[in-house]
């Protein structure tokens, strides 16, 4: 099939008409870098939002949750380097002058105005510093990329990109942060995603949803779920065009186009996951059902042992039998075919005789392809992580202080 | 209560009555180290075993499990730096062949010998090794200590340990090891038990069940689960006295023996946890229900960001939050306490200022003890694990090579 889209080189968030962005050092985060960003439309959005699956939810998901039963919203505030999460009712009180402060410097009604935070559970934000960075906040029709930096972490590299399509008339950008307490559902980052599409609201719903169950939640870095994970899509129209709803001739293409985008977000994830040298894609084929194939690539995605043996370039495929097992899923082991990449490792369950120098030369590549064939069913899925380093000892271990 | 045993100085899996050991270098690990062992009793006995949930089970797991369906045994055989596993039937008639060998050294019936590996998977034993190794096996009732060293891998020190119950009239004994690979349930892991009680089966099974639901699976090192998981219990009843069964008057004294025999064992294998340098107990009250308590506490012992924070001495308590609010149990965040040691640091959810240079000190202990009160209900567990460090990274990216 024929992409009916093509990513724009250097594109982000604010690339679709009628959305700027700017962002500022509000001193939250440590260092020196951007730290509070500001998303706007020039006019009001359809909006729907993913939000985390933890239990213990930071008081802007809970703040987004209400904002988005009105399935509108006009703009997004974010910040780094505090969570405003375990904050209680003051929490919720500071994001919600967050908001406040945000829908002030903008001009729009407070209710209209989405916030999320990213950085350490259990600190306050703070307020004087907020109020102060917020008043020298600029937007501008190319703020996507400072927008995207402000909203780092532990992150090397700023995540952002649009797909515009000609066909169907319209832009899509997303930014996205996330390099830890990265897991499935939803990967712990932040990822928010504008077009000028004009989209209906259950349509908008769904397709959010699917894009982010091929792409998000296929991402693992160290299996721990985060307080704070958020995904928001604004859909502003001004694209103009007839509303593309379920069905609809454009349906599919939006479909197609926002699918691929969430999966570039997700995957410069995983590539970016803290202390991560490599890329690891695991694909699983032949399972009893989708669900059975996507817990099983997540699983060995997930695995620590196999991550490291990955770090050292070590073919040691017996921990990736040994992850699939533990998985959960019917597996046969007399059925069980494995590849790194073209190379055959294990087939039928019978271990085959590997050039070793060729199997440890593909693990120093910087993209590692694991394939599965379960061999008992129709079910396919895609997980991607990372590799597990000392670094990712390093940056965790004293990352408060 | 008062402690109605007492462990032995020195004690080992041969201190019961009529157990002996002995082990090798055969050559089938690398270094010079022990790694052919072998257990015997006098005379047969009743025995019992648990095993790894992998779907994918070792070639030793699968004869072990055949076995056991005589419920009777005379000896272990087991070896290190090969776990026999993803090796089909080969590997299941090599298993065969190393019980028919230790058999012949011993005098007992092939059929009366268990099997145990561990190391790399997906390889051949060496059988040629493992022959000549099994003429040299020389058994002694002291041997027990040997036998410990001869199942270690990654492991830094031999876990055994003896307890004697004047008032039972018996002694059990045990080895165990296991440092990677190791979450329940069952924690990775070969254990083998001992006792010169006499038991009847059906409460031995029981008893089993019941200690190690205390300890190896509640213990967790790195989220993987191994193929060759094995708990083996044997008992020979050479210390007299009336066979002790559900009921009967000293059931209680067995159980609480072996119970903190299990327990010795659990926490000996996770402050030995690969790259360790703490041992890490998470109790969780106030759950719902046991099972609840049981599952939130294995999570936060398990999440890499709570491993890593406690490595670097950091009291980012947020994590614990994260943790909990991920497991998948029902909490409030409004009603929970959270205390490291006797210091607490969240009160009904609300941030306690608490002295951090007092947090710092008490993370830097050798074992770290987190209490979690939910304020739900009455269900209680405990789990134990360890840190997370970069040494854990270096030693499982260059396993096999």
């Amino acid at each position: 099939m024929k992409a009916s889209f093509e990513f724009i080189p250097a594109g982000t968030v604010t690339s679709p008409e009628g959305f700027s962005a700017g962002a500022t050092y509000a001193g939250i985060k440590k260092g020196k870098d951007l730290d509070l960003g500001l998303l706007a439309s020039e006019v009001p959005c359809v909006a729907a939002g993913l939000f985390t699956t933890n239990r213990i939810k930071a008081a802007p998901v809970v703040l987004c949750q209400q904002r988005l039963r009105s399935d509108r919203a006009s703009a997004v505030v974010a910040n780094s380097g505090c969570a405003n999460a375990c904050t209680g009712e003051q929490g919720l009180a500071d994001a919600e002058e967050m908001a406040r402060l945000a829908a002030g410097a903008i001009g729009v009604p407070p209710e209209d105005v989405l916030v999320a935070s990213t950085g350490v559970i259990g600190q306050r934000l703070p307020m004087e510093r907020l109020r102060a960075g917020m008043a020298q906040v600029m937007l501008s029709r190319n703020g996507g990329h400072r927008l995207a930096r402000a909203i780092m972490t532990t992150d090397t590299v700023p995540k952002e990109t649009a797909v515009r399509s000609e066909e169907g008339g319209f832009t899509i950008g997303g930014v996205a942060k996330g390099a830890g307490m990265i897991h499935p559902d939803l990967a712990t980052f932040l990822c928010f995603l504008t077009t000028d599409a004009g989209v209906d609201l259950a349509f908008l719903k769904s397709a959010l949803r699917q894009a982010a169950d091929m792409s998000f939640n296929m991402v693992s870095i160290d299996g721990d779920t985060s307080t704070n994970d958020t995904v928001l899509v604004l859909a502003n129209g001004l694209a103009g065009g007839e509303i593309i709803s379920s069905g609809s001739q454009r349906a599919e293409i939006f479909q197609q186009a926002l699918s691929e985008l969430c999966l570039y977000l997700a995957k410069a994830t995983a590539r970016d996951g803290e202390g991560a040298t490599k890329l690891v894609e695991v694909t699983v084929n032949g399972a009893q059902s989708v669900a059975e194939a996507r817990a099983a690539a997540r699983t060995v995605v997930s695995s620590p042992l196999v991550k490291t043996a990955i770090y050292g370039s070590d073919p040691n495929w017996g921990r990736v039998l040994a992850a699939v097992g533990r998985s959960g899923v019917e597996v046969v082991e007399a059925k069980i075919d494995l590849y790194l990449g073209k190379l055959c490792l294990l087939k039928a369950g019978r271990p085959q005789s590997f050039d070793r120098e060729e199997a440890v030369k593909l693990l120093k590549e910087k993209e590692i392809s694991i394939i599965l064939d379960l061999n008992l069913g129709g079910g396919t899925a895609t997980a991607w992580g990372c590799d597990l380093t000392e670094e990712y000892v390093k940056i965790n271990s004293h990352y408060t202080t």
